[in-house]
């Protein structure tokens, strides 16, 4: 059983952002970002009457090998308390307005228990976010543009999470993410996405930091229908799968070995 | 100064292949192969008056550092006899429709090389050939499709072959060629080309062998126009200093140490 | 069900050598090389008395998931025929002296069974053979020195194929293998081993060639008891379930896409 | 011209830590604290009277085409305003027990600079330092033990921080650190080092971040003398050169394309 937290901004859904989320925003900012929530709600429903992240748990129950969580920030601890977090055995992660709420000590716990063995799958907008940089170590900037069709291809066809997938999927509808993506070599570059206007970006990509693993997955915007395409869904859960720890590390210490083996 | 040995099969331009080349192929076969090679040379012409190799040697000579020769598979011993290989810093190599020419004993002096230090640039359908197989360890399998618009997209413009190049580069007419492509991780992939058809592919990438270096470039299909492109030919000169090589392996002894370091 | 076939040089352990084996050696030469084949395999008779292929096949056989079938050199095609071959899920390679006997055409078709999926496990002196030089790409170069004591330090303790080893293992007496190692940069480098004389070596690496997977463990000199040790055992059990084929490639074709996704 | 900056902790040397160095540390465990640096700062003198830091600095000082600006964690500013960071092509980066003094603010500009096309060279004990931790995404861990004669092998000979090296460099005396070391798969694993007393450790490694390179090499504990060593001193210059910076990136913008390539 695979404990799973799927962690959601949810501020996009609920077309509202706390005043408090967003100190920096002069009152004059925040009213029109207020109103570009909440027109963007009216969107979102439209196309995942279940909600993003409801859509994607209800797909990825259907796997009995998961145990899903819904999580998000208006929650208390943005949604992540200790209790929780140790309980996660794979954090899937999507956020994107709110990604400097995140205090960088929730980030640095995440990252810690990614290097001491929990999954990580940040979706689509989590580029920017605070555990995607910190465990990089990179910027994680790229080019967008709302709106194209997208044609994800399968670069490297034998990766477990590419089993079942075919040669490319077609999304009529998604954000467009492009290259140079500021990322450091990936260990696998398992999907790269062509769009119609004419730029393509590596889509699907894994790392590993510490004992654990990493499955970064472009596929995500909030008013596109893609968490719907069954493919999506099957690279997702094939993504928690491979991700899924299989041994933990217990603390960070770095011992002071005073008898040598040698001498032992 | 680098000494660059052009490798170029040549066929194509001079629009007949010898018999002996291809003693696998039926008559019939050949007979409508010699007359395909023919009508190819008649477009070449028209688009590289020079040539194709002619047209890169003469962009490349204009780099004082590089001193360059031109060879193809109709000179003795297939263009490339010991005593030229053993004067090669970095060797550009084209080969196409007579990859199977290439002895494998050719190919493995090459692949050594190639580990004691030298430099290897293999250009478009070199993909297939033996040295980039036997060099990579894999098929060199792609998708391919003749002439359209491709748009290469640097992905990695710190790296010291893109050095000067744009974000993308247009060429109004290549050779399509389409992702999986089956190569190893590569060191760096530096360009990802975009083509209208709706494929994509890792068009320029790195990869280690021994002391040698070797640097994948996509375009150069023959009837395409694009080694008369600037950019082109500054990404290739770029990737030949790129490779050229620091020091040289001598040997490929495994030396018995009979005094162990801690007993001397 | 993991269909193993161990393939073994045997000549150490039949105490000879076909005279047909190694057409290149001189008279004089062979009869020093046929007593010198004769004596050691008194001493690996010693050391293993069911053979060193044979203790390692006992100690798999307790695996229910692994069907192994046991060939060498001394069998007809080398003890690899196409039939066998094509049954392999994953080939565990031990060679040595005859490492020049086995055929151009037959170390290829081994390359391209693990393009296609194949997985490989070349134990101790593969590194020398040519299946392995052709798969990596590099000379598999290095230092050695015939009885050393060992301990092999567990770099990468979070990998599948490190499940339940120790921080190290050592082992009384091993052949010291010393870098420079010429391989390429391992996808995972999970064991570095230590030498009293004072050498290292990056003794348990991982490569993907194509759809297969290449695990490399050096343990195994045949005159050295390290096949009967349990971790040793462990460590190369678990090599091949991490190399076990989850999907095959069917065939090496670059198909000609005439129609564009685009306009399909 | 090269300009590096030589960032030092000096407590080390100094003999002393300003209080407010180590705000979480309680009086009595305070008073031992100084007493012990105070003791390793009469060791250092006499290792090297002219200082660690004084002593590479002046070995690299040599070397025509660096420009070089020490500095340490006493000058205001944790020793490296913003006026210094933004003149550093290469930071060469020693610390060791106040790390933790590091503010996270200037952990993260380094790490920005570094992404942006800075040249990082943590040397030592900087294995835990931020900078170090947050650029690689891993804690840095490993084991250690005052103390024991070292061996420097160089694995990658054809590597430009190699050349010049010679296959093994005896240190006499050094701070043992041990596998498992926690980092990221290195781009290139240069040096591994072997200890007398059994243990081993990758110990010249680097990565890429954005536009920047990084090198991180071990020798440099305060009281072994290995800073006076030539080929040390060779090593670390030769990493400069090699992390020096060929181009910047200016922003960490994400621009939002409205006009699509295949629409301009």
């Amino acid at each position: 059983m695979i404990r799973v937290t799927l962690w959601y901004e949810y501020a996009q859904e609920l077309g509202e952002v706390r005043r408090e989320f967003v100190p920096g925003m002069d009152d004059e900012t925040y009213a029109g970002f207020a109103e570009f929530m909440k027109s963007r709600a009216e969107k979102i429903r439209q196309v995942y009457p279940k909600g993003l992240m409801g859509t994607l748990a209800e797909a990825l129950s259907k796997d009995p090998e998961l145990e899903i969580t819904m999580t998000n920030i208006f929650e208390p601890e943005y949604g992540l308390p200790d209790e929780l977090l140790e309980k996660t055995d794979v954090l899937v992660w999507w956020s994107h307005v709110l990604q400097e709420t995140i205090p960088d000590s929730l980030a640095m716990k995440i990252v810690q228990r990614v290097q001491k063995g929990m999954g990580f799958v940040p979706l689509h907008s989590a580029h920017k976010s605070k555990p995607f940089m910190y465990l990089l170590g990179t910027s994680g900037c790229l080019k967008w543009r709302e709106d194209d069709f997208c044609r994800v291809w399968t670069a490297m066809p034998s990766h477990p999470i590419a089993q079942g997938i075919p040669e490319y999927i077609e999304l009529e509808e998604e954000e467009m993410y492009g290259e140079p993506f500021d990322i450091p070599r990936p260990d696998d570059n398992i999907f790269i996405s062509w769009y119609r206007g004419g730029e393509l970006f590596r889509s699907g990509c894994t790392w590993t930091r510490g004992y654990g693993r990493i499955f970064y997955f472009q596929p995500g915007h909030e008013t596109s229908p893609n968490y719907h395409n069954e493919y999506i869904q099957k690279i997702i859960d094939q993504g928690i799968h491979w991700t899924a720890p299989r041994v933990w590390r217990k603390d960070f210490d770095c011992p002071n070995i005073v008898d040598a083996p040698e001498k032992r």
